[in-house]
């Protein structure tokens, strides 16, 4: 056997690791209904919606590869840290915190370069400030009404959320794509209209 | 309810129309042997790989965002036709026909500049003749090995796959990327050594 490259080994230590994230379900259901979505599928799932929707961004001069790189990455911090339902104020609270620490370990298997580079790209997407945050921040808050609503509401009636708060959640969607969050704000009153949300 | 412009109105019908790759199974397992992994968790740990690993391509000029498109991209067609397991010669015959179908359908439900887009993307994935197409296949023939050595060669126990065979079909991972070809080969001797890969 030929020795491995220190530098590979690390990088590839961090590509076992994140293995896991197949197993980290979030609360959406896939849009057939059979069984709730994971983190791996939901970063695919928002990486092919970035290369299909980018045209719709507020800013038209944004960096498609910072955005990939962005939703690749998004939530691997959630092997350690779990996933936090977006309606759930009680764990939101101490969110920020298991998922600095989490940072801490996984983008820390890589070479140092590496670790640096990838930790900045997260810390980016989490600052949802730059054009290319706050995109992959609309996709990423798209993605899961989008799928609540092909599989009838399951997971709101779940949770007893209602339209009021399906919009005060989601009306960020507004700051990295205006022609996004129209399309969402259809998707809710659509729902509504299929009595899968309560129009409260 | 605001009316959807047809040209977003085509690329969520595609988006949508995506979510079934979750439920394409593919004959790997993940890392833990839990259970297979579907195409769109292959994708995205394939999107991590490339952003991760990108260094060690043969040719050092690539385009990182092509071989993202590329690998995003790459199963689709499974949607329609299917996974087939690249040891299984049979089915390799009409594979071909099946996903050229399967990519006018679904590359179709696109607007036509981006269904020409997306369907060039893959065609010259499927060619393996670009840098980005080699360095793409490179990453996808690594990760189902990878998987395999982690889960102590589950699959290949299962369809009496023996190390002669890994070999021969992952040479062509040199094409892409020499130093990710010696990796594999160090892969396939622990295997051995690890008895779960009969040394023939
Ligand atoms: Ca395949």
């Amino acid at each position: 056997m030929s020795a491995i490259p220190e530098r590979l080994a690390q990088q590839m230590a961090f590509i076992i690791e994140a293995d896991k994230l197949k197993n980290i379900f979030r609360q959406s259901y896939i849009s057939d209904e059979s069984r709730r979505e994971n983190d791996a599928e939901h970063s695919w799932h928002l990486a092919l919606m970035a290369i299909t929707l980018y045209e719709h961004a507020n800013d038209p001069e944004l960096d498609l590869l910072k955005i990939l790189r962005m939703v690749i990455l998004h939530d691997i911090v959630e092997i350690d840290a779990g996933d936090t339902y977006i309606y759930d104020e009680v764990h939101k609270q101490d969110q920020a915190i298991r998922e600095q620490q989490a940072a801490d370990r996984l983008f820390g298997l890589l070479p140092e370069d590496q670790a640096t580079e990838f930790r900045s790209i997260w810390d980016e997407f989490e600052d949802g400030e730059s054009p290319e945050a706050r995109f992959a921040k609309a996709i990423d808050r798209l993605h899961p009404m989008l799928l609540n609503h092909l599989a009838g509401g399951k997971t709101w009636a779940k949770h007893g959320v209602v339209a009021s708060q399906v919009r005060q959640i989601n009306q960020k969607i507004e700051k990295g794509s205006e022609t996004l969050w129209s399309y969402a704000q259809d998707l809710i009153q659509k729902s509504i209209a299929a009595g899968t949300l309560p129009d409260q």
